[in-house]
């Protein structure tokens, strides 16, 4: 029934103590999704307490039987109110908190302003940057997953590509890969981190709607059915010899990969066809930099200089001021984890760090090509996780 | 290119306006994507600051050309940084702010934090109540989206219905529906209001492993393909004479509706049949209840009491401690509006007010049996939105 070994859940909360330890945490609370199952191993409806040394207490409020089935922590407490959570902690001899690590990064204001009342710790701050940066580092147990993942992402594509037909709208072409994923036990849900970024699991985006930037923080725009989702797969019509670009999440144990490709029914335009080739050139050129050491600002600077050099810099990862911001992000139980690949990004490379990297060109009013794929960070340089071909055209009788 | 007309967009701002003097509020900021569809037809990556009186201003990230085309408020104007904002809002003649209000029930610590460091209002509060209640009430154009959200959903469960199979696997007859549905131009993403409430856009959930109570306050629960997301559709095969609950939103121009059907493949065990037929006369008898003036709370003792009278009351909306805890709730832009039923809600019933009723009896080693219908207040009675037939027995040749 259960699906992280306790080991590994034993590894990843003492790594939170560790840390802990070192930022001066006497205790940590642990409450959003994400979060939870990197921790318990499932998810609850709870509230998880790590003391900065010894054993971790999970509170469920729905359904502690299941919980306890799922999840391989030893102290599974059921649990009424939130009210009640000082009291079934003194029990365990937590009495009061000096310096409690909160999410405060997604923990919405009204709850974190609750659970300070009910738990009068004497002061709260932000335990996420130190969740986030354990979480950037995959064990081979979570490797493997994205493997999966990986694997999952080239049967996805390969299922856009076999589904593409002329005259098809976005939503269909949409239809056709998201039925043959959950079809296969694609869990549908993408968790993304950083709040209003509400990203469905992925589109695919033709044309001139390619280009339309929106309020999500992807390298390509989208129009979506209706102004109340103004992103993703529309109801364009596909027409050949336009690109088409694909960018959906694959997910295997809820370890995500992100992959991108260009399609197009018969050939691109000429000026897109080598844009699609000078990104491809720049995804080679960042891959073979990948190694530990490397600073993020030095892929990006790398990916401009390129760019640069085929005359299409105004065009990288969107154009004018409406920009992504970023060539490449964290990937793992979130699709925006630690580190992002930005323009003055300082984070270095570290064995076991998991990046998408995603060099995309943008044309307003013709469209977006580009190519993503998902790297291990090995000792010795890159791991790849994704491997659709970079073919664009696909082929109709 | 607009899609929710201007004396709507107006007359929902001078509505939050009047409650804003009322409740002594001098400005709003409004960020989260549902409230800032609602105020300003579109969503955008941006920062909407509505003053107690005049025109409201739109502070757009990305991207503020096309926020122009798509929304019919006035002034938009382009955003680089958050901390510009300031400087930007003395232009307007808006320097300070005494009581401003913020959506505290969902806004991030962290993101609350920076806002507050950055406007340094006299004090804050939160505006969400206020923007629920007004949001709770819909107009004649929001009642006619959600019309055309109901007939979808009717199609979507005759695509259900079609598609159902002996043995084929609950996330294959998601995939069938799901496909169906975006083919036809559902957006997919459904906001819900609720933290952590990570509902994808329904489930159909089969056998005992409907009963199995997760995380999500649903009244049905469901396994999910793995622990990463224990919720929802999972690989579990549909075997015949057993119920398969099918619990879906469909949404037209972002507005939802909610329905919720039993269906099997053969007849249903006797007891499952009878407390089907008993989920379906309390509806009915909720629904003849629904008219202004009556309390939520009115509604939830008469589905107890009949629950009672059919010997089910501890299976009503879950068993033993798991409960969903509600027996219907609000729908609209997003899936966990106000009010919500609930054993001891006070809210009364006012016209134009929508909800979902969902009468539901659960099984653990069994199913769920159920239905749900969406009903608008109207001053006479009940609206009906959704109106799939209530058969159960899916006859295969």
């Amino acid at each position: 029934m259960q699906q992280i070994p306790k080991e590994e859940i034993d590894r990843r909360i003492l790594g939170l103590q560790t840390g802990m330890g070192e930022q001066g945490f006497d205790a940590a609370l642990v409450v959003q999704n994400a979060d939870l199952y990197y921790f318990c191993g499932t998810v609850p409806q709870g509230y998880l307490f790590v003391p900065e040394s010894g054993e971790p207490v999970l509170f469920v409020r729905k359904n502690p039987e299941r919980i306890r089935e799922e999840s391989p922590l030893g102290k599974i407490i059921s649990l009424d109110k939130p009210r009640d959570l000082p009291g079934l902690l003194s029990g365990f001899g937590i009495a009061g908190f000096n310096r409690l690590g909160m999410e405060l990064d997604v923990l919405p204001v009204n709850h974190f302003v609750r659970l300070r009342e009910i738990l009068r710790p004497r002061d709260t701050a932000d335990i996420s940057p130190l969740i986030q940066s354990l979480r950037s580092i995959k064990s081979e147990f979570e490797i493997s997953a994205m493997k999966a993942a990986g694997l999952f992402s080239d049967r996805m594509i390969a299922a856009s590509r076999a589904a593409l037909r002329e005259g098809m709208k976005e939503v269909e072409l949409s239809a056709a890969v998201e039925a043959a994923a959950r079809s296969e036990g694609h869990q549908g849900f993408v968790r993304m981190r950083a709040f209003n970024q509400e990203v469905y699991w992925g589109a695919v985006v033709s044309g001139p709607d390619a280009a339309e930037m929106n309020f999500i923080d992807f390298a390509e725009g989208g129009r979506g059915v209706c102004l109340a989702l103004p992103s993703g797969a529309g109801l364009r019509r596909i027409l050949r010899g336009e690109p088409v670009l694909y960018d959906y999440v694959a997910v295997h144990r809820g370890y995500f990969t992100d992959q991108s490709r260009t399609m197009s029914l018969g050939k691109l335009p000429a000026e897109l066809d080598r844009a699609y080739r000078l990104s491809v050139e720049i995804l080679k050129s960042i891959e073979a930099m990948l190694r530990p050491g490397v600073t993020v600002h030095e892929l990006y600077s790398r990916a401009e200089r390129i760019a640069e050099g085929g005359g299409l810099a105004g065009h990288l990862q969107g154009f004018g001021k409406n920009r992504a911001g970023f060539l490449g992000h964290g990937i793992g139980l979130e699709l925006d984890e630690i580190p992002a690949v930005t323009p003055k990004g300082k984070t270095t490379l570290q064995a076991g760090m998991v990046l998408a990297i995603e060099p995309k060109f943008m044309f307003p009013g013709l469209g977006v090509v580009g190519v993503e794929d998902n790297y291990v960070i090995r000792p010795s340089g890159p791991e790849k996780l994704t491997g659709a071909p970079y073919d664009v055209e696909v082929d109709r009788i």
